[in-house]
């Protein structure tokens, strides 16, 4: 199953993405009761991000090859930290380069959406808890991060965060993520080289604190993460789910 | 005003507290429309946290006696960071030491609710974004802040982060802010000791990310911090507004 949300005539709704370009409206609560409305197609909605996060829980550093390209050592349980719902834009929605940081990044991730209250599951029981997948990319001011050492501002502008296209809701791992810039393939990984698997990161944050339906997990960022300037297309591509793109531009010209 | 939330006959609402033990009920969102209900007296009703935050936006170091006390250098600009909603807790409600942490701390703090959307404002007109003032405990496992480098983890445990007892619209600053600890006081400072003052720090937070009502600042910590173990009963007491008072129950107590 493929859910979205989307815009029509104003209003803002649920939908399932029931071929290529047929959606069905959902009215209701997709993690809770719920039943289809209206058909529409594809092109005839504006995608939203398919979710909207009570919060965002990141891991950080869950590939070798990426931690050792930005010169930091592999943690010995997962680092995680947060990202504010407030950053969370849909697909084609522009992310804005903050005139404040010189050097802006962009960090492909797979995305899971929990679709269960979970506190404390043991790893082979986070499967229950989850609803699906989708992309995501961890804009990062990586100048900010390192000046700051805590990463919370660098990540949390408005619009750091694109989620999208749709939520799908098989596991299909291992996933293969990549990142196309500009046409360009710049990351290219399977999410079977993460150092802590899915299923441990869900665990690991459920012990922290408690995920409710909604709720956002990303499971960090493969090797090949790199500069965004304004003008540049940037898509995060994962096989089995799709392509998130979204185009930079800086926040001079947005104003 | 004093505006609260309750929970009666297994419903919450918000409240107003009219006189010293007298609750008005509301009857919608107090950010936007909403009118009286019912009246209450205080002891019949069991007090909530005042808001339920979209997200939680904190300062760091913002005391110089307490980066000194901490052994960190005092940056430049407000370091931020974030703790997620899910640790929010009431009044009264207790504060549980995770079994994963051997250092539990206080950090008594100044809290500030959004009363409306903010993005980019100036300090000077902060105060027209900003709701009302309550009392905050930034709850922080400091063993782990250290080991993890990163602090949304030591921070963000369920239960982290008491709120309450009540909002109050008016700015009474400089506010006086102290930490009871088992009775003894701890902390005991004026909001005047803060490096960056609210109106900065608001001011700062809404350059990065848009602020929306019912969001809440953390002001950061005084001098002062120090150890809470089971059993302990630890009140953040700001004149003007109340006590904030919260016992601590060890984890295996807990379950």
């Amino acid at each position: 199953m493929r859910y979205l949300r989307y815009k029509k005539d104003g209003a803002a709704a649920y939908g399932l993405l029931t071929d290529e370009d047929t959606v069905w409206e959902i009215r209701g609560d997709i993690f809770a009761e719920h039943e289809p409305g209206r058909e529409f197609g594809l092109d005839e909605v504006t995608l939203l991000s398919p979710v909207q996060p009570g919060k965002v829980v990141c891991v950080g550093l869950n590939y070798r090859r990426h931690a050792v390209e930005i010169g930091l050592p592999l943690p010995p349980e997962p680092v995680i930290f947060l990202k504010p719902p407030s950053a969370v834009v849909g697909p084609g929605e522009p992310i804005v380069h903050p005139t404040v940081s010189r050097h802006l990044e962009y960090e492909g991730e797979l995305a899971v959406v929990i679709g269960r209250r979970a506190t404390g599951i043991p790893p082979e029981r986070a499967g229950e808890h989850i609803f699906g997948y989708t992309c995501a990319n961890d804009v990062t001011a990586r100048d900010l991060q390192h000046t700051d050492r805590q990463w919370d501002r660098a990540k949390g502008f408005d619009t750091f965060l694109p989620l999208g296209p749709w939520v799908v809701t098989q596991d299909l791992a291992p996933w293969r993520i990549r990142t196309i810039l500009n046409g360009a393939v710049r990351q290219d990984a399977s999410s079977a080289e993460m150092v802590f698997s899915v299923a441990q990161v869900v665990s690991f944050i459920s012990g922290v604190m408690t995920l409710y339906p909604g709720d956002v997990v990303l499971t960090g960022t493969p090797p090949g993460t790199g500069p965004l300037v304004d003008g540049d297309r940037l898509e995060v591509r994962i096989e089995g789910i799709g392509g998130l793109l979204n185009p930079v531009i800086s926040q001079e010209k947005r104003l």
